[in-house]
């Protein structure tokens, strides 16, 4: 039997108390009941939660291994995340450093449909990628179709919408899905190009599957999904779909928390790269260093890392860095991130929406001579 | 038209750095471009963020209130969160304090479809709830059935499943929910009670539909749901759905971080009261004070203010505190609650499950003299 394990950055004084932590992390994200309580047999041999190993990480600062089984989670994302991180996310100094799935949980999550290379042979590119944003919202379709088609002849391959647009009145989804997509697709032939358009999925939730099967018809390439507001599940569901067929963008809307007190949440690499993965996200959009959002270099290359790395869960993914990208940043980012890469690029493509094909082209020649070495 | 706001409380230095954080903020929620590219117009005049109000709240602290306009939100609850928070949740230093719907936004989201007077209704309770929770995981289904009967005859308002209780292969999410239901209507019959079952939702997204309709013929008598991993948008559907007609309570797993750092996330009362309240909850769970998760006493009182209070959103809602019970504690937590409550009741019911009835009904009894002053 094949355990899955979670690793945990405990805030103890001493090892006692480090053990106990631990050891109430492994009742509380399974049986929820004190020890003395647990029945005997199966409850409390397979199903309980258990300390693997404790060691000390430096002052007050201890890490825990604990094993779970993969009947306590069972086949849904959800109740897997559950038992990673439920009820413990709710406590003081607990932060996830690592997610181990072990053979039964990783079969049953396969991960990214696509991938790194995946999307290399949707889109024929073979160094790193752009994706310019459309925005902003308040416009209507036709605006967004016109930036769209200028994108596209500036070389983006995917062009993105941004995670703001929803339902607004002035353009609700299937308008904007619509006129967006022809247009991406007519500018694609005109060009002789192969550009992505990644729809940003909204709804009721009674809504989604419609308007999955809606941006297919339409002429999406792939989906763009928040899972902080829309649950990981969401991302698995789209990712196993063979018949809608789709690579997933995720976008890091509303999971801040999770990442920026260090004594809480998880550690970047696990939110941005591993859970996206298992989810089977295909491309994890983050901050990038040196934008708004004062992520680290640190941080960021453990977010790419975690996104590429070649033990899983499933393919290897692309890190989608959002923000502080430029011309003048294009080689330093390139050297950064390397070519497995996926560059947002935002307002600063806006200085004057009637040449953002001039915009992105700049953007697409400044980043091939950083990767010719030119 | 009416805008609707919502607060934050920032950390910046100066009125000057407070401001720029709020200008940057409503940008950021709403446009995210830089000001100088925003299209003058509707664009500028009315999707964009407004600064309303800046004030100092202490030693590097300020108070920003920032309106929007409904246009940006739409009619989707999960579109509203994200212009509420989406990317500024990413943001060290900026904390959710208020939101104020307005009228446009208040009509578009009704919130709670029983509240607490529709709860007294279906329960015939008159004081103080009490919800035992069905568990541990990997239990069969007949163990959760005999300590769901065992709850009602002890006096449950509510049976409600714990939250871990999923798609284990021990209690597949049909046949726990199928038989539990039998039990505690059975129960209700012999004894004339009219306690309510809560199963816990679970299912992968394409299945939660058929889920929930399965919960409601089962003889379910409300649904339990964890927003943190399935998206407030789930508790919205369920709410706004009169074929269902079921109460909802929404259970903290993954929420955690949200409140649990100063600086970031959410104020507790906007978290687990005008949230969930919002979205439709009829009952909101909450870490209580005194049991294994550290809520204060201020921030206890503060949820169960913004769950109850007569501003709204929509109908006042019951605030249900887990943990930290006992027939000890029972007169001092209904001085603290007042009648307008539901307590979860855990692992202390346990201790000996074949007499689950009698720990249930010394509670009951406790929190009843607790209420006649006796």
């Amino acid at each position: 039997m094949s355990r899955f394990s979670v690793t945990y950055r405990l805030r103890a004084a001493d090892r006692a108390e480090a053990l106990a932590r631990a050891e109430g992390i492994a009742l509380e994200q399974t049986v929820e009941i004190p020890r003395a309580v647990v029945p005997a047999g199966y409850v409390a041999d397979e199903i309980l939660g258990r300390v693997e190993d404790l060691s000390p990480l430096g002052p007050d600062l201890w890490q825990a291994m604990i094993s779970y089984s993969p009947d306590s989670a069972g086949a849904e994302l959800t109740q897997l995340l559950n038992v990673v991180f439920g009820n413990s996310s709710i406590q003081q100094g607990i932060r996830v450093t690592g997610i181990d799935l072990g053979d039964i949980v990783a079969a049953r999550h396969p991960g990214p449909r696509f991938g790194i290379e995946g999307l290399r042979r949707l889109t024929g590119a073979t160094g790193g990628m752009i994706a310019p944003v459309l925005k902003p919202m308040g416009l209507p379709p036709e605006d967004f179709a016109r930036l769209a088609a200028g994108c596209v002849r500036g070389g983006a391959d995917i062009v993105k919408e941004d995670h703001g647009l929803a339902g607004q009145p002035t353009a609700p989804f299937r308008a904007r899905v619509e006129a967006v997509a022809r247009a991406v697709s007519e500018e694609n032939a005109r060009s002789g190009r192969r550009a992505l358009f990644f729809p940003n999925l909204s709804g009721r939730p009674e809504e989604i599957e419609d308007n999955l099967r809606f941006a297919k018809e339409a002429g999406a390439g792939g989906i763009l999904v928040m899972p902080g507001l829309f649950g990981f599940g969401l991302v698995e569901r789209i990712a196993r779909d063979s018949a809608l067929d789709l690579p997933v963008m995720t976008h890091p809307a509303f999971l801040g928390p999770y990442v920026l007190a260090p004594d809480t949440g998880f550690d970047h690499g696990v939110l941005f790269g591993t859970i996206q993965r298992l989810a089977g996200a295909d491309i994890s959009v983050f901050p990038n260093v040196g934008g708004r959002f004062g992520f680290t270099v640190a941080e960021c290359a453990q977010i790419a890392t975690a996104c590429r790395s070649a033990d899983g869960p499933g393919l290897p993914m692309l890190p989608s860095p959002g923000g502080g990208m430029s011309v003048e940043r294009a080689a330093d980012m390139q050297a950064m991130y390397g070519k497995d890469v996926v560059f947002l690029l935002g307002g600063s493509l806006l200085k004057d929406p009637s040449r953002i094909d001039m915009a992105v082209a700049a953007m697409r020649n400044a980043l091939d001579k950083a990767q010719t070495g030119g």
